[in-house]
């Protein structure tokens, strides 16, 4: 049974580099269905990419190939790895921390590889498209049901590179914490969840400097030009503005650090 | 036999959200092939994605589970439903019209359904995405089969709601018509047949306010500057500038009425 | 067995144009894996459409049906054609060089003819849409396993019309070269490989007018501000500045002609 492969970039589609690694995908596992998360992640913004696999996690097949593209490093030193998540998920990308959110929902590592092996890359290996020639064919491998260990040397998954996921810090009738996600409608999503307004006393209304913020049930209660806080897809808060934008009216950007009183 | 699913939204491809939906439909029902018709609909434009739809009527295949999402209401009281055609086809979204020109073109709703089986929606439903917690499954388990009726309760097909089809006036030397579409090369479809031309007597030119007209039978007989009429693909009259945009030149969007004497 | 559809074109994704196409070959091939290489090639630009393809060719299933469109005579007396490559694979698309450097790469053509049969056609064909009405169902057919023969009259191979490729001029300290291609990235691929530059003298650095550029050999190797030049994933040199834009740095656009010296 050919396994899904679950597709994420930030090469855009401006270019032909997304269906490139389509057609190697094709060449070698022609049945495999290839799911496009995104190729929109910032470009060359790992921590936009880790969080976005993360938001993902339990809507994709359990028995996903993960592959994963966003590297700014490509050409230096940084490992290609693949790996084996407790849940028996395969996470293919590069060394930099794009999958360690994802592996996080997923139970952790449970094994990993340097992918080396010559009869898995592409040959001549560039220097500056490893989505091609290392990665994509790694994964098709994988969803081909080529065991992990055959991609190359194993690695012991404590010398992963992991980010960090900010926490948020809760005080009486104060939060400070980080947006997660501004999305193309200008939502801007936070890493606090509605019981963190309930535990610092904010209740009904908040306020993010200048800009006062009242919670609602969905977009259709917020008026045109206001800001309000619901709790999105994702069971956080976010701040939006009813067929507006929320990141435009409070001007920040993701990974900003926030201060809710 | 897996139905195959046409997939239109809003959502754009800036995010995540139309690869979400996709894993949704593919932990249920890996093997159906998912046509993306566009995820470009004008956002929040219910009147945009209901010409879409209709537009690709007869160009998808007719066993097709549409699933249509442009939802700007999402989160407060309107109905997310599930229909059947008198042609066989599927269709799911939201209840706000804009699936109404597609069954129009399809013969009319035979029977509808409240989209509210517990088995079908997946849980949390959140208040925001709708497409990835109530039309995506919705759709998958109408491809895998699933009886309409075991999506939620019966619904009476009148009482759904419809979007009025607008009809131009066509008057001696004089037509009264509205801009259907205008696509991203800036063409400018209008909802009169070239034989509503000849029933007005605007035979070889017309005018458009200050604009000069003139009739032809491709692109390429256009010059580079000027605005000609052509039949377009869907043998309607569209307002087109040989590599220019006609929308730009007579400053027009999408709904608006225009005097063509 | 059903071959794999390649499919490129100038439509973007802002319109349905792309999924209409899909829908057409799903009513006839339901089962054809179709690889969308891109639908990003610069509008009306024949050029760069050819490149993209032969860019893609060794990637791609060797038994693909190629379906390109880039199409401004569309409506015109240009033939709308279907090919075997020497090597296999099938090529659809309208007779104006845009296959031609593909086949170039595929072994050259074996076969040709003009798509003219009824049951191919989708009708009415209109003026506009042959993406729609012309070359989608053939590439369909084709994958389907309908003889080339079935399409329509044979047609010479030598009268296809063909693109010229542009050839670099290397002397003594001074290339003469095209820029081939210009990524979302801003990366400029020039028509020269690393060995014309060792050819010309111009080991180090070399000058492209005002601007002094360095050969590395990845992006991690220049600082952010700084031209280099790179081999690219084509084998070809490129100019690269790092986490930058090369095309904003020293303003070119493809098919310029630039001197490296």
């Amino acid at each position: 049974m050919t396994r899904p492969i679950v597709f994420a970039t930030d090469y855009s589609l401006e270019d032909e580099f997304v269906g490139v690694c389509h057609g190697v995908m094709a060449r070698i596992a022609l049945n495999a269905r290839v799911i496009d998360l995104t190729h929109s992640i910032r470009r060359h913004n790992v921590f936009d990419g880790a969080f976005t696999l993360r938001r993902a996690s339990r809507y994709m097949p359990e028995d996903a190939v993960w592959l994963a593209v966003v590297d700014p490093e490509v050409g230096s030193t940084r490992r290609s790895i693949a790996a084996r998540s407790a849940s028996g998920a395969m996470m293919v990308g590069p060394d930099n921390g794009l999958l360690s959110m994802l592996w996080g929902s997923l139970g952790g590592v449970e094994a990993a590889v340097e992918i080396r092996a010559e009869d898995v890359l592409i040959q001549p290996v560039s220097h500056t498209f490893h989505g091609r020639d290392v990665f994509a064919p790694a994964a098709a491998r994988l969803a081909m049901g080529k065991p992990l260990e055959e991609l190359g040397p194993a690695i012991d998954p404590a010398s992963l590179v992991a980010l960090r996921v900010p926490v948020p810090k809760v005080d009486r009738r104060h939060i400070e914490c980080t947006v997660t996600d501004v999305d193309s409608f200008g939502n801007v999503e936070l890493n606090i969840h509605p019981g963190d307004l309930e535990a610092a006393g904010l209740f009904e209304r908040f306020r993010i400097g200048d800009v006062s913020v009242r919670r609602v049930t969905t977009f259709a209660n917020g008026s045109t030009a206001e800001c309000v806080a619901i709790e999105d897809s994702q069971g956080l808060v976010a701040l939006v503005v009813n067929r507006g934008s929320a990141a435009s009216l409070i001007r920040v950007r993701e990974g900003d650090t926030l201060i809710l009183s």
